[in-house]
């Protein structure tokens, strides 16, 4: 029943096994290797176009450089209060950008819209030099709350970026646990949607590290390797990432991995909402957070299920926890098995 | 023929076992789990003592983030001429410490020694905000010429450091290399010889991704979680890199494969000297810089080596290459074959 | 009638002869003159111990250097939302801190309150890694909204702070404002009510150019220097800056305008509340802000009144502008008169 | 007899009596007040074209924000080994420019040569990564050994430049004693000898503090306010600057403050050579680096003349001081007199 994150399961058998399979002979080094070219034509074929690809080490890496590519002197990004890149980065983003700001945008269920975005961005009109200049916008998908931009939500914000001709991000780290969610294309929820670069993330959809910024803005990736290779994210025996990326890619074992991770967490959360439970928001990828009674909580992991309290704030009436109530979340992943699932409904059905 | 790196290998048996053997269940995330414990210890044994010890992505980082944690503002560090922190890392020292200086000590052999460093510290007094301020002096063991610091020669470099009251850091990307030349322990090689932080390399002896920060300076390394964070280079599923210094160093294989690496090493050199050539330097680790004519160095290529031309400079006497040669790079590691070797040496036999 | 700002004044008669005074025969450079001395003296009489003090460009440079000296890795500052270094430094706290994040505390009147500081250093535990690390608490004296703290409300976030072991660092660009409305002596709104690094403003209330950075926290001031002058704000003709804090600490000069400018912002808040307005937060240093029907607004800005509108947000009930008012700036400095005020004031009853 | 720098004066009668004339009512604030204009005008005018002015506190400053302005991760900055940004800026350059790197040239006389440049460049090829990238060209015009590049060997200098495509930096701290010391006009010293950006230094040449930072790429210039103020280098009251230049400029009193400066150098050298002594370089603006007996150094210091110890190395052959010799700086500036010329010439006749 361990439920603490996607990033506690080791990596997914097409993945270590393509590990094991490159393992042999030399290759070049820094990424110049045939692997890597391969794989990099394979991000062209899965975003149907030309993209520029670079394997950096975390996905905290791939978001602070693919801003960083993006920054300028008093930037301000544009982010969800809750997002990966304002609260869970030790400033990474801060420090790549040289002293960018990272500008909480509020809204619901861990997502913002165009009309928060443009509220948000009201206190930087262009040319005043006081207040800094915005420099780019970054969403993640899924989010951070377990839910999903829709296609047109990423288009209505795209346009208020495009409006102060500012670049949209799209922090990836759950991308696949989306896209199977969104049923659409790679392309459709990137570049075709508005997209200028992606964190592309793999880790914790059944990698051990593989994490890529793809840019979908050609002229920007130009001299991007320097950010990369300045942030000591560099590779030496890149194919190692390569080798990742090429099982994780293989007969769409990642697609087959999210699918299985998302409707893990589905059937927990109709399981908890048959026992008359809730969860702060809708169930919409990998992740859910059930609010639960304290003393469940407390029994839960009594019984050996891992799971966390989490900070939840700013809920919806209805959904908000009560004062014996708390928040936790959960996660699953490919490792996640219907008997976890099972075992987890079975243990709440026995709380009081 | 394959002598262009020691970072064209892919990854020892050894360590490929331990990576898939680890590879199973979950385990807490961001260096929390009972593996990344474990190796730890096996640092602690290693070194004789405790260290803290921190996982980072590359050697690069490994390096910047070591002299970003005793950075000053306006800070100087004091390296030889040919380092890698000075010529091969795309200024990520410079970034990391928010703009230090790398001054370059000239020296023989790729070293430096204990006056060479005082006379580069000259310009530097104490109190004169105009020059900056020392901050830290770094070594490379072995170094980029493919030679090894004695231990007396560390002790004399750490007294110049000491004197001014900054740290000695050892970039040991080839640790293992110069420890098996050395003969000595861990500890000799280290803080015994005045050494405050390592840069713990075993990528290119055979890991995949497995590059350590090691503070014998345990003062120094609180606070360094931050700067690896801040740095995006804290590994979400960091048992990877555990798992494979757990192969590593599991029945001191790294020692086999480093003592490997340097005997192919010697053995080219021993061939070329009896084909009456020689070396750029002395051979005292895993790379050698022969001194070829360029008529040689063509026909060699022709016939599958892959080396390079290096652009050896202020080589003494009698070592320095003529007009009609050149100076080439080759660099064994444990997967380079006796054949290898033979096949070379037979190769440039038919030289003429 | 102009109160658009107190940077839009020159200097004041007893700055302007002292600069011109000490502009006689060869000096030291670099800060090394006897009189920069003696006005370094002048601060520790002023503060009553010995402090630490290094002349700065800006306001801004002041602010975001001392915050500098205390900067973390993934460090998080605290300070108003509506705070200078938050919202009118182009990030230039984040650049000098080398990725520091502003984390804004809510309160009212420009001020927030030690129960606020508690709340927003919560995400911010110690030892968690990601969320970065609590490194300094900032605030503003006189604050940006014309309030002023009281001894007992800074001791009281001094004590938040102290409990986080992060110091307590004072913006004071309307220092001498603020410390003629308490009636205080400088050392008791600093370091006796907890301050531990002050920017100490002069440039608003009647210099040219005269900003410093005080320690009282001597260990802190250590290695400041380096701070300075890598930001390039060493000057070379220092004395020119010591010349204007001469002739500003003069007979109590700085005193004299700050308490004018106050009091000519009074009269105003006083004549605006007596023709039936009202300002949208308490009068206590010398701006004020006061909440005018649009059609007057206009009206005054024709008859040549230089005020601006103001985006005051989340003003208390009736405090708050109504649909057909709006939020005006004024700014009273040792250069306004009575007449301006009389004028002002005459032209608002003129208005309709 | 004050020879210690020209840094060591006060404001000529010119400027101070401009500073005074403009301390009148009210301006606008951060440089968009009407003396600040026309000031710009002025520029564009003794530039025979359109620049763009931007005022800072320092050279230091000036030097560091130009080169910031063409900053790129992994950019190596080439610059003569003894030039201020290199030696006498606390790093500044490195940390305003994200990590820069200042790649020393060597050269004689303080100057380095379009081939040396070319050396110096040979280790930066374009693409390979490791090594970062070329980013900008710097020199000084006087140069720190008081010498002055021809118009010719700029324009080669730049053309090494421009085969890399980056900028040519001109750190202008002396601009006004190279300028009359080549007698041409400002315009063929910069822009038509091929420089992008200028620091025009005015502050030794008898200002307080006005130090400019100049573009003739005008390109470049946009959003170089934002580095300006992010580095907490834009001024309030930034007239005060302006006021300055504007006594500068009036009736070419800068020509003549450097003109007269060069003057009292040459004389200093005509008479130092008379008496049997010798410079280290020649002196071409207002530096001279007399090389006297180690004896009559002391001699002249006992007897009042403030001269300094210089650490003159690598000088050719026939000017570097012997066992018994040491190498001194002098600088004159506008306050220098002809009795203080007439004063040391006589102290030097009287030594032994």
């Amino acid at each position: 029943m361990n439920f603490a994150s996607d990033n506690w399961a080791g990596a997914a058998p097409a993945v270590m096994s393509a590990l094991t399979r490159h393992n042999n002979g030399h290759a070049p080094a820094y990424g110049s290797d045939p692997l890597t070219e391969s794989v990099s034509n394979k991000f062209n074929e899965l975003f149907e176009r030309e993209v520029a690809v670079f394997f950096v080490a975390t996905g905290t890496a791939a978001n602070s450089l693919a801003l960083a590519a993006y920054g300028k002197p008093g930037g301000a990004i544009f982010c969800h209060r809750d997002s990966h890149i304002q609260v869970d980065e030790c400033n990474c983003p801060e420090f790549m950008t040289s002293g960018g700001k990272l500008v909480s945008v509020p809204g619901p269920s861990g997502k913002f819209d165009a009309n928060g975005l443009i509220e948000a961005m009201y206190p930087f009109p262009d040319g005043i030099v006081h207040h800094g200049q915005v420099a780019s916008v970054s969403i993640s998908q899924a989010t951070e709350s377990g839910t999903v931009y829709t296609l047109e939500e990423i288009a209505a914000i795209k346009e208020v970026a495009a409006s102060r001709s500012v670049p949209l991000h799209m922090d990836g780290a759950r991308f696949a646990n989306a896209l199977v969610t969104l049923g659409c294309s790679p392309a459709d929820m990137t570049w075709k949607s508005g997209v200028d670069v992606l964190s592309f993330g793999a880790t914790k959809n059944g990698c051990w590290c593989a994490e890529a910024v793809v840019f979908f803005d050609l002229e920007a990736a130009k001299g991007f390797e320097y950010f990369r290779k300045r942030g000591g994210h560099l590779f030496s025996k890149s194919r190692f990432v390569a080798a990742q990326f090429d099982g994780y890619f293989n007969e769409d074992s990642w697609l087959d991995t999210a699918a299985h991770a998302n409707a893990m967490a589905l059937k927990l959360a109709e399981g908890i909402r048959t026992a008359g439970g809730r969860t702060a928001w809708p169930v919409e990828a990998n992740e859910l957070f059930p609010v639960l009674k304290r003393r469940q909580f407390e029994q839960l992991e009594a019984k050996g299920a891992m799971i966390y309290e989490w900070p939840a704030k700013d809920l919806p009436e209805g959904h908000a926890p009560q004062a014996d109530e708390v928040c936790v979340r959960m996660v699953c992943s490919f490792a996640t098995t219907e008997d976890d699932v099972a075992a987890f409904l079975n243990a709440l059905s026995g709380t009081s």
